[in-house]
C-alpha cells in the first residue's frame, strides 16, 4: 500500500518536473511534494537556472500555507543535492525541518555526488527510499543524464521525409513535404532543446529564424550555426536579434565579416578544419562548455549524415508525409557504404505519434 | 431506440461477415443475423461462392432452431440479391418466411441490380431500412465493389523497407529488412487477396513459393507470374503445386517451353508487348475474367512503380523497419519524374500497426 501511495505522490512530482522541460537548462527539471497524513501540503518544481530547487520550493509552499513540516515525507524526482552551488544544498533544508521520509525516483547522475544526498539524509535518520518511477524520472531528464555523463550535449537529430525517404524532389524542391501540423510541432521540440544547429546550405537555402514559434515560451533556444567559409550574408534571419546566434567557422575565416557579425552580437567560434570539415567533437566540446543539454540538429542533409557515421546521436525524429517522390528525389541520409542489410543502422522505435496524415517516429540508437 | 438496436443487430452481421474476409471471392462476403422479440433467433455467413448466401443461411439456422419466422426482423450487411444465379435469389426466401422487417447496411454495388431486391421486399409490404453501418460495410468488401464497379481486380501494393525508404543495399542485399513479425504478417494480407502478382526478376532473386503459411487458410490465392522472356526455370516454386499459377508472358515465346509449363498445370496467357512491357490493362482485364476480386502485387519495384505511375492502384501497404541504409541503397520506387513536392504522389493515411519495431502503415489515394 505504502508503495502504491508512494507511486501516485511520485506521479505528481513528475507532473510538477514535466512542466519546466526544457526550460532548466543547464539544470534538469526537478518537481518535488510534500506529504503529511495522506494528505499534498506543499508543493514546488525549479523554476530555471539561478531560482531556488524544487525541495525548497515545496518546502516553502507548504510554509506559507502555515503547515509544520515535522514528520512529513517529500517525494522529489531527482537526488536532492548535498553541496553549495548557486543555492545552499537542499539536504539541509529537509534535514532543519525534520521531514521524517525523502522518496527519491533516481539518484544524481553525476558520478561524483551520485548518492551522497541520500547518504547524508540516512546519517540524519531520515528514512530514504530510491528508485520509485525511476524510468519516468530518468526519461524526464534524459538529456540532462547525457550532458553530465558524456560531457557532451545529448544530440537530437530531426527529418522530414516523403514514405519513400525523400527530402526534396531532384530539383531541390522541398516546400512543403510535411503538413503544417507536423511543421508546427517542430516548434514544441525546439522548445525542449537548448541549442538549435543548422548547416551553411541550409541557412542559404531557407533563410530560417530557428526560432521558437506558434507555442509559447519563456526563452528562445540558442542558434547553431555551422559555416566555415563564412558564405551567409549578414542579413540573413539567424544573425537577427530574436535569439542568441553562436557561429562556427574556420580559423582562416574573414576577419572583417567575423568583427562585422561580433558587432550585431554574434558569437563566432573559429576551428580547424580536417579534411575541409568540422570535427564534431571540436563542436560539442565548445556547445558543452556553453551549457548546451540538448543540442536538436535541423539539418542539412549532409551534416546529419556526419553525426550519424559517427554514431552521434541519441535521439532521431522522422517526420513521415504520406507523399511518394521516387527515385529521382533526394534521400534523407547521404551514402553511408553499407553493403548488407544486417550491417545497416539499426534504431529502436520508443513511439509513434499522428499529424493528421502525417506520423512522427521517435527512434533511438 | 431502434436505431440503436439496428447497429447492434448489425455489428453482429459485420461480425461474421468479417469472418469470412477474402475466403468468399468472387462473392462479397455477406453476414446475417434474424431477430425477434428483441433476442438473435438465426444467424448465418456467406462461406464461399456455390454455397448458399448469407441470408439463407441464417434462415436455416432458426428453423432448425425450431423458430417460426413470422414477424422477425433480419439484418443483413448487403442487399438480398433478387436473381437466380448458383442459387435462388434470398428475396424470395425472405417473402417466403413472412420476415416483417429487413435493415440492410448498403445496396448491392452493381448498378444493374442495385435497390432492386429492396424495391421488391416493399412491393411485398417488407419494411426496409438501407444505411445502417453503411460505411463499415462498404470498407468489409471494398475490393469486391472495385471489382463490380471498375470490372478490374481491387490492387493492392505491398512495400517493405527501411526508415530511409530503401529495399535493399547497393549490392542488393535486402535480407532481412523487416521483422519476422512483418513478414509472418504479409500472409494474413496474402490470405485476405485472390491473388498474388510478382514480376520475373522477384521470382530469379528470391524463388518464392507465393502460399499462404504461418496462419491458417481453407484456400491458396492464385500465383500470378509476369515473365516476358519466359526466363523462370521450371522447377522453380512458383510452379510447384502449392496453388495454382498463372503466367502471363509475349506472344514470341518459347512454345516448347509453355507447352512444358502447361503440362505442370501452370496457365499461361500470351499478350503483345507494348515498348517491350505489358500492357498492365491487359493484365488486369484477363485477371478480372479469371475472377480475381483483389489482386496483392508484392513486387518487384518496376512492377510497382508502374502500377503507381499509371495510377493504378487502390490500397498500399507499406512495412517500415527502423534501419538507416543510406542513398547508396535501392529506392523503394523507380523515378517518376515528379519536379515538385506539389506534383507528389498524396496518400491519404488510414491507418498504422505496429509489429515490434516495424510499423505498417496503410495508405490510400
Amino acid at each position: 500500500m505504502e508503495r502504491v501511495n508512494d507511486e501516485i505522490f511520485m506521479k505528481e512530482a513528475l507532473r510538477l518536473a514535466e512542466l519546466r522541460k526544457g526550460l532548466t537548462h543547464p539544470n534538469p527539471t526537478v518537481g518535488a511534494v510534500i506529504v503529511k497524513d495522506g494528505k499534498i501540503i506543499g508543493k514546488g518544481f525549479h523554476k530555471k537556472a539561478g531560482m531556488p530547487h524544487a525541495e525548497r520550493e515545496a518546502i516553502n509552499d507548504a510554509i506559507k500555507k502555515g503547515f509544520n513540516l515535522e514528520g512529513s515525507t517529500m517525494y522529489v524526482t531527482l537526488e536532492p543535492c548535498c553541496h553549495y552551488g548557486r543555492t545552499p544544498p537542499c539536504t539541509e533544508a529537509i534535514i532543519d525541518r525534520r521531514i521524517k521520509r525523502v522518496v527519491i525516483a533516481t539518484v544524481d547522475p553525476n558520478p561524483q555526488v551520485s548518492g551522497k544526498g541520500v547518504e547524508i539524509l540516512k546519517k540524519h535518520g531520515i528514512e530514504t527510499v530510491v528508485g520509485v518511477l525511476q524510468d519516468e524520472a530518468r526519461k524526464l531528464n534524459e538529456d540532462f543524464f547525457v550532458y553530465i555523463k558524456e560531457k557532451r550535449p545529448f544530440i537530437h537529430l530531426k527529418i522530414a521525409q516523403s514514405l519513400d525517404g525523400k527530402i526534396a524532389t531532384g530539383t531541390g524542391s522541398s516546400k512543403w513535404i510535411t503538413s503544417e501540423e507536423s511543421r508546427r510541432y517542430v516548434h514544441k521540440l525546439r522548445r525542449e532543446s537548448t541549442a538549435i544547429m543548422v548547416g551553411t546550405n541550409t541557412v542559404l537555402k531557407d533563410n530560417p529564424n530557428l526560432t521558437v514559434r506558434y507555442t509559447e515560451t519563456e526563452r528562445q533556444p540558442l542558434r547553431v550555426v555551422l559555416d566555415k567559409d563564412l558564405k551567409i550574408p549578414e542579413d540573413y534571419n539567424v544573425f537577427n536579434n530574436e535569439a542568441k546566434t553562436v557561429l562556427f567557422t574556420s580559423d582562416i575565416a574573414d576577419r572583417n565579416k567575423i568583427k562585422r557579425l561580433e558587432d550585431k552580437g554574434v558569437q563566432i567560434v573559429r576551428l580547424p578544419l580536417k579534411n575541409r570539415r568540422f570535427d564534431l567533437n571540436d563542436i560539442l566540446k565548445n556547445l558543452y562548455s556553453l551549457d548546451v543539454v540538448h543540442l536538436f540538429i535541423e539539418g542539412g542533409r549532409d551534416l546529419i549524415t556526419q553525426f550519424l557515421k559517427e554514431k552521434l546521436f541519441d535521439r532521431i525524429s522522422v517526420f513521415i508525409a504520406p507523399k511518394i517522390i521516387g527515385e529521382d528525389g533526394i534521400s534523407s541520409f547521404g551514402k553511408l557504404g553499407i553493403d548488407t542489410v544486417d550491417k545497416s543502422i539499426n534504431l529502436h522505435l520508443e513511439d509513434i505519434k499522428r499529424f493528421g496524415d502525417d506520423i512522427l517516429l521517435q527512434l533511438r540508437p
